[in-house]
């Protein structure tokens, strides 16, 4: 069968530009070697969205008395439960994503694909048969799995990277998790609310490290009174893993010590899926570990494209999506506007939340800015007070000449969901006070955001 | 002693004005009679949300186990404690609005103000003692009271409004709800979901009935789940409070009906506190029960000023506040920009949550605009599925002709925090396609606003 498009693989960024594409009237089909929906759906966002929403309830209830909430016995994290929660609603997505195949016609071809040409995908199937597959448009979409450090090889049993750490047989009494980016930070949180004793390793002087310094301070201070262990400026060493435990040695700025756990999580960034899909022998040009393509997402190679974990910019789910839709409405003959990268929040589903967009103080600083910087702090508000949730700030940065805000970093509870507001704003070159002077309604923690633009100005009420 | 500005009340239209108007220079002083923070603060928006926390949290613990939490032995709601926290959150917040005036150098003057002149407020004491208070200018922001229908008489014991259902000795068996606006629905939700048998009355055909049909329709169902007896197109005849309990005859479509509860809460709206504040003494002109003021909150007296629930507008505290910064801003000497009040957003804390901003559907049409609906479910959303929280939709109208937005509204989850991008939105007159190209974060509730605005334009992606 002959193609309009083919898409390598089926995450977020491989099923949108594909439901995008049919939408726009392209005969589209799909190649995929696992699980519809890719890790993200999969492994990756979804079901790790599903476990922290356990532990959420389950700190509610460890906290119910201060609710006015009599809990006569005990409450008892169930982790098989939790996980075979998570591993249900992964299951009902992937389920959705063919769904939404069937309804736009688009046809899967389960196999591991790899380029023959700028028109053809070869797919091998699970019995060792192949198919051919034509298509006028080939997009790239393969995604990336856990990264590999040389002195932390994972063994899927004592070093594990993130799609073991969602499908564990039993509840781990200890573990190391090595990188607190938002998927190390993520499982620390969970795997210490629920009871592990957690010991998170950081080779750079805070945790969450791309964010903002004092909302990654802030970010430790919330999971050392957690009760994680929280190194940063550390480093592992080695790791030994002989014995009934696992040992790690772990290189301090006071000097080397060796930690002992049940389980070490390696998460340590991603490695893009490059490898036998064709590339050098079609010659798709890699830069930096990465596809080189231009603002449409075209290769070096006519007809062939790539979007998501495998090209420059953020690796994230919500980047993929974004990328897949433009670069399908470009082939469709449509004039869309590149990405703007500097405007693509980023979220940690910790407790508290994490979420920012744009620039960090001091990144605006460093790029010769010269800045307005309003924060307003959740112990402040009164709807923070009523949900028991006073932990955290909204910090905003404006650029003093033109008032345009420049950043947002958000930590406290719920501001996953209120980065957004900031997302439109600075797409639409919103000032300080243009945010000021939007209504928010009361009482909610969305006023922070109207309070911390005020404090920018000094015009902040309650504080 | 002279003060540039004294204000009348010390509600969220008062207190925010008074701290706005020092932090521009001016000596105010502020009159209030009972607790600081008004009505909102200490009968209202605050105590309320900590209620309904309470509920929300003993709500996750009646479905813990499907979050994978094992409960030996079972949780009980502690009517008692949860309405002493909810007056410890009141406290906490009216303390520290004590500590914004003193902060700000505002004068507190406790007791009962009235209108001597434009520039003299006679206050009245506890003690029966008066003072004489003068001022170049006067804020009249003295708040709104229950509203009370000839035959629905609050007697405070069985039939009693929102600051009596606030402070119940013990929790009602039963209760029938009259009005079904937010404070109504907000009600009859929290004593529902702690054990109480509820019966919500409204005599429009729809409760939350100010709110797109969609949306009320959609609450009645949620409502009905959870076990509330909603009776629209109803209305009380008479009570009889002679008994144990309380009879009420009601008026449906099939006729006269006669229930019986513990306790009747009158919701049917408020009535704004005009009397005995000196209005007719001084010739401050009211119009259809509200005092009468032009766009910069300026009345028929040269300066005296009226802001919140006194002047016409949405009576909501953020409404109140915004009104109070704009007055004093123009009385400083600012060019301030009148308000818009086709952009407040409106909510509703129950849970579902309700929030909306602009325009309903039927308005809209009514209005003669050609519109683009955009709906989307949460049961489509990934993060609602791993949160557990799939009731509900986003739903957006955009004018067809100019793509701006025209209204906005969203029943489910969190939604009162989505909300303020919707207002940021519609102040910056953003149109369905900036809205979809707004990187929204995934997993979030919030890309269901994305979705929804692309699915007014044939582009949505996940349904």
């Amino acid at each position: 069968m002959q193609y309009d498009l083919v898409v390598l693989g089926s995450g977020p960024g491989g099923y949108v530009g594909a439901i995008r594409a049919s939408q726009l009237g392209l005969k589209v089909a799909v190649v995929e070697k696992a699980e519809l929906g890719g890790i993200c759906l999969n492994w990756g966002c979804i079901p790790t969205k599903s476990l922290l929403k356990s532990a959420s309830v389950f700190e509610y209830l460890q906290h119910a008395e201060s609710y006015g909430i009599k809990i006569d016995g005990k409450a008892e994290a169930d982790f098989e439960a939790m996980v075979q929660r998570s591993r249900g609603v992964a299951d009902g997505m992937s389920k959705g994503i063919q769904f939404l195949f069937k309804k736009n016609k688009i046809d899967v071809i389960n196999g591991f694909g790899k380029l023959i040409n700028n028109k053809t995908i070869e797919v091998k199937k699970e019995d060792g048969s192949s198919e051919q597959v034509s298509a006028n448009h080939i997009i790239l979409a393969t995604g990336a799995r856990s990264r590999e450090l040389p002195n932390l090889p994972q063994d899927g049993v004592k070093v594990i990277g993130y799609r073991k750490a969602l499908t564990l047989e039993k509840q781990p009494e200890s573990m190391i998790v090595v990188g607190s980016g938002a998927i190390g930070s993520e499982f620390a949180y969970f795997y210490n609310s629920i009871g592990t004793k957690v010991t998170l390793v950081e080779y750079l002087p805070n945790i969450v490290p791309l964010e903002d310094e004092e909302v990654s301070k802030q970010l430790g201070r919330s999971f050392k009174k957690a009760g994680i262990d929280v190194m940063v400026s550390s480093e592992v060493l080695s790791v030994d893993t002989s014995g009934d435990k696992v040992k790690a040695v772990i290189k301090t700025k006071k000097g080397e010590e060796t930690h002992e756990a049940d389980i070490i999580l390696s998460a340590v960034g991603i490695s893009p899926n490059l490898e036998g899909i064709g590339l050098e022998e079609v010659g798709v040009v890699v830069e930096n570990g990465k596809v080189k393509v231009d603002e449409f997402y075209r290769t070096s190679v006519d007809g062939i494209y790539a979007i998501g974990d495998i090209v420059p910019g953020q690796a994230l789910a919500h980047v993929a999506s974004a990328e897949a839709i433009l670069c399908v409405e470009k082939i469709a003959g449509h004039s869309p506007e590149p990405l703007n990268y500097g405007n693509i929040p980023g979220c940690t589903y910790t407790s508290p939340e994490v979420a920012s967009v744009g620039m960090t103080e001091k990144a605006a600083k460093d790029a010769g800015y010269e800045l307005k910087v309003g924060k307003f702090p959740f112990s402040a508000s009164g709807k923070a007070s009523a949900a028991g949730h006073k932990d955290g700030f909204v910090k905003l940065i404006f650029d003093a000449k033109y008032g345009e805000l420049l950043g947002a970093h958000l930590i406290g509870a719920n501001v996953t969901e209120m980065i957004a507001e900031l997302v439109v704003a600075k797409k639409l070159e919103t000032t300080g006070h243009e945010l000021i002077k939007s209504v928010h309604p009361h009482p909610t923690m969305s006023e922070a955001i109207m309070e911390a633009a005020a404090a920018a100005y000094d015009e902040v009420i309650h504080i």
